[in-house]
This record gives C-alpha cells, sequence and structure tokens, in this order.
C-alpha cells in the first residue's frame, strides 16, 4: 500500500522514486536523471528537461493558486538547472461540475506568468474526469529549456558559501495559516525566479529551489550528491520572525517549510558579495546562511556554538501543501 | 461549471481549448501549438513537445494499463508529427493506500516500452494523495523529441489517398467489453508506433493518431487544416466485425472509438503503394480507406453511392477509456 509520506519530498519519497528507477531504468543520452531536471547534449548547447504535478487544498491561496504554483515550479526547476526555459505543457484534469470562473482565473494567472516571463505555453492536455473521482482540479506542468553551462548539484566545493535568494518558507506558512484559519499578512513566496538566476548563474556552484521537503530536503541533497558538509547558521537563519512563530505554534519542523519562489545556492568565496549584490536587487534579505567544509552531511551551528545534525525529512512532514 | 462533454476529445473539448488560448496566448517562437505536438526551430533540427494526461477506469485492461497507454500516447504523438522521441518525463500521482504491487506492475509495463522502443523516462514526479482525493492514479506523461522534417496536419492535399496503419477501434472496444462484462478476444490496440511512422515518415502528407474522438475527431481535424474534403469508403471501412458488432449492439458511433496504437495519414498517389507495403510489414491490415478532393468537410460513401457527413464528434461521446 503506498502512503502519504511516500508523496511528501522526504526520506520516503527518494525511496520510492528510487525503487521506481530500479525498474524503469533506460538511459540512453541523458545526464543529471535525479536532479530538479535532466539534460541531453544537443552538441552546441544543451536541452534540460523537467516536469511536477500539482494537486493542492486550497487551490487559490493567499499569494498564488495552482496554476501560478505549476507554472512557477516547472520554470523553476528548469531556471536551477541554468536553463533558459523556452516552453512549457500545461495538462489539467478537471472533476466535472468545477466553476468555470475558477478554471478561467487560473488560465489568466498561468498567462501573467507567462507574459511576465515571456515563456510560452505550447501544448497542453484538457480531461474532465466524473464527479467524486478527483479533488476539483490536478495540474501537470512539463518544461524544456536551453543551457549552455549546466549547474550541477554535485558542484558544491569546500570553501563556499550557501546563499539564499530571501527568506524561506514563505509558501508553506501561508497555505497552513490559510488552513488553521490562522490570520497572517504573509502570502506564498511562490513566483518565476528565472531573472534572478539568470543574473548570477555563471559564478553558482550548484542551486535548487526549495519546494517539498524544504531547506531540510534541498541541503541534503546538495550535500550528499556533492560530498560535502554544509554548516548552517542558526543566526542566520533565512526565516521570518512570524514564519518561526507560527511554525513553533504548530509543532512543526520549520526545516521542511516549502518555498516556491526562492533559491538556495553554493557560491566561492570570491565571488559571494558580488552574487548578493545582484540578489539584493529583486529580494534584500538575499543573504549568506552557511559554510561549505569537507566531509558529509548537513549540521546547524547553534546559538551555543554547538552542532546539531539537519536530516533529510522522515515520516508526513506537514500538510501537502505543494 | 465544467462538464465531461468538454474534455471528450470532440467539439465541445475543442472550444474549451479555445477558450483556454484566448487566455493562455503567448506562443514565442513556437509553431503547431494546435497539432499533436509543438514545434521549435533549434536551427539545424526542430525540437517537438507534447504531453498528455491519463486517468482511466479500469487502470489494467486487455491489452495494457496505464502507464503503457500513457507512454505509448506520447510517443505517437511526437511520432505522427515526424519526430523521433528522444526522452519523456513521467509524473504519477498516487491515491494513498494504492496497492504497491499495481504501482511496480505499472512501472514494468513502463519499462519495457521504454526498452522497446529504446527511448528513456528521464525527468519524473511521484505525489501521493489523501484517500478519496484521486481514483487510484492518475498518469501525465510528456515528450520531447527530435525532427528534420514535420509532418503537418495541414498539408493534406486533393489527390492525396487516406489510408490507415491497421484496423481501428480497438482500444475502445476492449475497454467498453472489460466494463459490460462483455466477452471478447479484441484486446486494446495500444503500442508505440515510431517504427511504423519512421520506415514511412517521408512520404506522408499528413498523420494523426486516431485517439479520443476517434476517426470522426481526426479525420475533420485533418480536413479542417489542411481546407481540404474527404470522402471515406464505406466498403473500405477499418473495423474488425467484432468491433462493428459490439459498438452496434452498445448504440454507439465507431466512428468515435478511440485507437491507442494506430494512425491515419495522408499520402499522395504516386507513393501510396509503396507506403502500404511498408506498413504491411507491421500490420497487413494498412489500407486505403479513403481519398482527397477539393473542398471542405469528411463524407462517409455509402454501398448505395450516397454521401453522409461524418461530424466532429459532439455531446458526451463514448464512456471516458483514453
Amino acid at each position: 500500500m503506498i502512503e502519504l509520506e511516500q508523496g511528501g519530498g522526504g526520506f520516503k519519497n527518494n525511496e520510492l522514486i528510487k525503487e521506481l528507477r530500479q525498474i524503469i531504468n533506460l538511459k540512453k543520452d541523458w545526464s543529471n536523471i535525479e536532479d530538479d531536471s535532466a539534460v541531453y547534449d544537443l552538441g552546441n548547447q544543451k536541452l534540460v528537461f523537467t516536469t511536477d504535478a500539482f494537486i493542492i487544498d486550497p487551490i487559490f491561496f493567499p499569494g498564488g493558486d495552482i496554476g501560478k504554483i505549476a507554472v512557477c515550479g516547472t520554470i523553476n526547476d528548469l531556471a536551477v538547472m541554468g536553463a533558459q526555459p523556452i516552453g512549457l505543457s500545461l495538462s489539467i484534469v478537471i472533476e466535472e461540475g468545477f466553476p468555470k470562473k475558477d478554471l478561467l482565473k487560473i488560465a489568466n494567472s498561468i498567462n501573467q506568468i507567462s507574459q511576465e516571463t515571456q515563456i510560452p505555453i505550447v501544448t497542453g492536455d484538457t480531461k474532465v474526469i466524473d464527479k467524486g473521482k478527483l479533488d476539483k482540479i490536478e495540474v501537470t506542468t512539463s518544461g524544456v529549456g536551453l543551457a549552455d553551462n549546466i549547474i550541477n548539484n554535485s558542484g558544491c566545493q569546500p570553501g563556499d558559501n550557501i546563499i539564499t535568494s530571501g527568506d524561506l518558507g514563505e509558501h508553506g506558512l501561508a497555505l497552513l495559516a490559510y488552513r488553521f484559519d490562522y490570520q497572517t499578512k504573509i502570502k506564498s513566496d511562490c513566483q518565476p525566479l528565472i531573472n534572478e538566476i539568470n543574473s548570477v548563474k555563471n559564478y553558482l556552484t550548484s542551486a535548487k529551489d526549495p519546494t517539498r521537503g524544504g531547506l531540510a530536503a534541498n541541503i541534503n541533497e546538495i550535500a550528499k550528491k556533492s560530498k560535502v558538509k554544509i554548516i548552517l547558521d542558526e543566526k542566520k537563519l533565512p526565516y521570518k520572525k512570524e514564519v518561526v512563530a507560527l511554525t513553533n505554534l504548530l509543532g512543526l519542523d520549520i526545516f521542511n517549510l516549502p518555498s516556491e519562489g526562492r533559491f538556495i545556492a553554493s557560491v566561492g568565496q570570491e565571488n559571494t558579495e558580488s552574487v548578493l549584490n545582484k540578489l539584493k536587487e529583486y529580494n534584500k534579505e538575499a543573504k549568506i546562511i552557511g559554510q561549505v567544509e569537507m566531509g558529509e552531511g548537513v549540521f546547524l551551528k547553534t546559538k551555543f556554538n554547538s552542532l546539531r545534525k539537519i536530516e533529510m525529512p522522515r515520516g508526513k512532514l506537514i500538510p501537502r501543501i505543494c
């Protein structure tokens, strides 16, 4: 029996994907099969390809909706690989009886991101399923992009700094607050990252957008693939006070909170200042949050200078919100 | 409110897609947005991109399962454009409690097509949703391919012959029979078409795989896009007797029955014989089913030499089976 935990972006999700990959194992000519996007060498440039499925509750939330999150998610998965997205596909499965006005609202929100980023939606599929066989609507987006140089998750080096493009977890917080009917001004951080990443991509040694599984899952993935130890600094944690407060109130692990419009990256020391200066033009909260050393694992250096291990999330994370 | 008919592959589905395309309207650098796959010019070759979503009942059926149909559907959508598929994405949304053995069976079936065609699954997403919020499993596949020359649905010319690569409708018949617990030896025709199409693609002036909406929807699309009149010959209809019998029994329109491993195409008269000889190496039922004339619309020339109009399917087609 498949359990909810196996789709949450944490340890059990990775185990299930690994099991499926042992069966579906042809890779022929492609690399980065286990990264955010796969890469195919066209000779003069690289083709980058990714996909994401979204069934979320609520489908409209402060700061976005299921259409915006799908399109941004796919654009961002290409962007963190160093690729310029050239086109997206949009597949929608709709429950019979779904309000037409909500569908048009979602389409408008998709178009807004498409126009803003000048990334077109070029192919699609629209299916309708009998009432009761789907919870409202499911959206799957895939994307193709072109890149001269790929940013690999295995490229992080001892000596690098770990940076974030802004405060994390606001997408997760906004959806949790909405579900628990908790008053907050914090909105989802859902947004396309292509311009931000393009402005600095030549200097990033690795990059990821910390969606499912949050900072914990994504920084662990970089550490594991790059075979390095990463030390995060508790004094420089990239979370707003209100995000910390609500997460504590609900007894959740803040490191697992997803963002949908932020990235984490590693940068050589010599480039860190100029990269942060660029990123601050987009978000003034861009900052260094940790350092890379030889070794393995991810640790939090606490205010008392002790080290606490940050694990890949296990078990049921927070409610499914991305 | 969205109605089932709006997802069925017929007239109302096209209307809904047209309405969404009026909102999501950026096309930038891409052509064939309304064909089976979209096309991007890479300079020395063309990139072809498509997507398909599948929620089917039953998920295992005589001749295939939801994994096989998804992968074949995407390969075939690239193949009918004249492209060689180079990689697919696989996004799976699973209902909590779905049997693990069924998931592995689906994965094995996907791998079998991947190995057989040497087309790898290179990127994916796996989500699990709370019990009751999805009917078992949903699979969305996207695909990218490369082509030197595109087969356009608008390329059919007066004087061409209309051919099929084999008998049609067996996918639809097999699923209907299974649902109605009707004994038949007919299995789904679900299969990848890449080798068949590659063997003749330089001679096809248009091509489509008649999935949702069957022959009626797909031949009408070719006629409309190519601005030609197509006359099908009732004496040469590409349906097995048992398919005709059950369709009549159920009071359904045979021309709407989907196939998942056949294509229809137009071919110049001078090339028809050699194309059919090639195709018969794969399926001895490959044959001419009609002719192309100047004019518009699709007609059936009956045994009594009268003409009956074949309309784009309207209303609720047959039960959703692809």
